[in-house]
């Protein structure tokens, strides 16, 4: 048998598996074509942000409201589409696994779903982008057995999906808030979920197929999983006094502290400290500070024991919830951003493709020879 | 900015990206488990290889006989279950598209989709395995206006699976050819559906989305889209005396010739080989060998012009051809072949799991700053 090399298990860490211009994490900042996020965080919108991951540059006034226009009216199904929609099973069901399984769907009804024009890739690039925020209200929708309301163009994504998800316009800065966590969570470099799919792109398979295994890929509790987690132990924390307790147990069992570590960030992930900061606002404007104290002394004290940073779910689990947004819809919200990342990728992988095809290192038996039964 | 290197976009060839015990290609040949496929394919059935590659040993008799009794229940569906896949859009669809939709809808009624107790991830492994020959041939059936046929517990996976699909019992050549082409697609290392499903996995999503998303990555034509566009071309050229002009007008055309070639085997897939005896005898039975003639003459003209040689796709396509299946269904068979080998390797990536997140060598701009509207 051959030697097997344990260390070598390590996710591709420090690998290089294609060269990339979408986003970079350099200097402890995250670029998006070369933007700091915080630059884009406090001045761009989140169409703009798309315009750029899209076109490797900002845009005109004309182009940014051409696209936006554009994206706006994707936001909207076809009749056709919500029938379909609504006959998925919903009870007692994953919202990740449920919007895996409507984008699958929706490429069923999508005539150009197979086309491998570039025009028709744009066409789906856009129309998924549109399509994935509403797929999120709508999930909320369904649940709460309402119909989505109408999109107003005059607003932003951000308005018309919080319109939809709550039922009731939004204030101003619910609206701010969450367009710029749309803007934080848009790309982050080669991550799983965008390897994810551009690995499935790079056997020339469709875009939905590439989205649909990104979203299968976030679903998990190690990716983009984890901000529903960090809900969950605040929840269970429950008060600023049980925070040190919790965590002196936790750490003595060795439990795996959600919302906090970053493979690449070893010095703190910047979108955590803009979320930071808006997560503290909003708790004190809400009078309800309990949630953000918590997370600010379980902060510190994860510093001072395990000199560990909270990465971008951590914070955003705080200003999620703040806005009034249901814990199991974190992550299908993450994708909802992500999507203009992944398909900024998967047409970065097409200008210079290569099937992605790696080695395995063997760590089995060999020489193995084939007997019947009676030999066994 | 900095220096691009062009030559890293290689779709990680000769990248070590996990140990694996579960396939290898050493010295020419592939190996399941460490058995030659070549002995394999002579000797075993599908559920002993299937049995081999889950358990890392050959089956005994009571083992064999248990596994493919469970199997052969799961390729039963529940009414519940028939009547959600009979409301997913069909005409004018991809098989292979409806076949991933399929799969992420049979998830949403799965009650232990989400479990990460090992005990149900087998109970699924098993269920999904049984499942996706009788949705290749479920689709087939709705297509045709068909129900399924019962399963039939004497009978092997092959035998229910043909005997659905063509509405009729198989024979006996019909049933040991199309079980020897499920072997010979079980699995084969880390290629790229195999790797989607890792990647999907390490973020440790569940066993339906890894296998949604290695679906997705199958259909591509450079993966398990291959042997659809063989049958094609085939059928394009039409005649062996079209053979030698067609080729030339391709090559000089630089034309991609679909169904040659393997990055990792350099001197010829061994599948190939076992393939194209199948062929050739069925081909001559049938009192027809044009398809099978065409094939040999293009083979040994590949050889002669750029000394490519067939790869698994090749000659597959002509044995499926020859079992009366339509060619849209061929890379939906290779997909519930190689769900074996999907779920051999996502148990074992979870067993020394890290996420998969490389890194991107960057080639775009840097150090750009925001700047209002009149000012870009």
């Amino acid at each position: 048998m051959q030697k097997y090399e344990a260390a070598m298990d390590k996710g591709l860490e420090g690998v290089v598996a294609c060269s990339t211009s979408v986003s970079s994490i350099v200097d402890a900042t995250l670029l998006y074509r070369g933007f700091a996020i915080e630059d884009l965080a406090k001045n761009s919108s989140f169409e703009e942000v798309i315009f750029l991951l899209w076109n490797n540059k900002l845009p005109n006034k004309e182009e940014l409201q051409s696209l936006q226009q554009n994206l706006l009216s994707n936001m909207s199904f076809s009749d056709k589409e919500i029938l379909q929609l609504k006959t998925l099973p919903i009870k007692g069901v994953h919202p990740m696994a449920w919007l895996r399984t409507a984008v699958s769907v929706l490429s069923l009804l999508d005539l150009k779903s197979q086309s491998t024009k570039k025009e028709d890739q744009l066409f789906i690039r856009n129309s998924l982008t549109g399509k994935m925020l509403s797929l999120v209200a709508l999930l909320n929708c369904i649940r709460e057995g309402r119909d989505l309301l109408p999109i107003q163009k005059e607003y932003s994504m951000a308005w018309n999906f919080l319109n939809s998800l709550q039922g009731k316009e939004p204030t101003d800065e619910q609206v701010k808030v969450f367009d710029t966590c749309l803007i934080l969570h848009a790309d982050h470099s080669l991550n799983c979920s965008t390897f994810t799919a551009r690995v499935t792109a790079s056997s020339l398979s469709d875009i939905y197929s590439s989205i649909v295994s990104a979203i299968g890929a976030l679903k998990g509790p190690l990716h983009g999983g984890a901000n529903e987690e960090v809900l969950k132990t605040l929840k269970e924390i429950g008060s600023t006094k049980n925070v040190e307790p919790w965590l002196q147990n936790s750490l003595k069992n060795k439990y795996k502290i959600m919302g906090f570590g970053h493979r690449v960030y070893k010095n703190g992930d910047p979108r955590a400290k803009i979320l930071k900061s808006m997560s503290k606002s909003l708790c004190e404007k809400s009078g309800d500070s309990n949630l953000f104290e918590m997370s600010n002394l379980l902060e510190e004290l994860m510093k001072k024991e395990k000199n560990i940073l909270p990465n971008v779910d951590f914070y955003s689990a705080t200003v999620y919830n703040s806005l009034g947004i249901l814990s199991d819809l974190f992550t299908p919200i993450f994708a909802a951003s992500r999507v203009s990342g992944w398909l900024a990728h998967v047409l970065e992988q097409w200008e210079q493709n290569r099937i992605y095809r790696p080695k395995g290192q063997w760590k089995g038996k060999i020489n193995q020879l084939w007997k019947p039964f009676d030999q066994r």
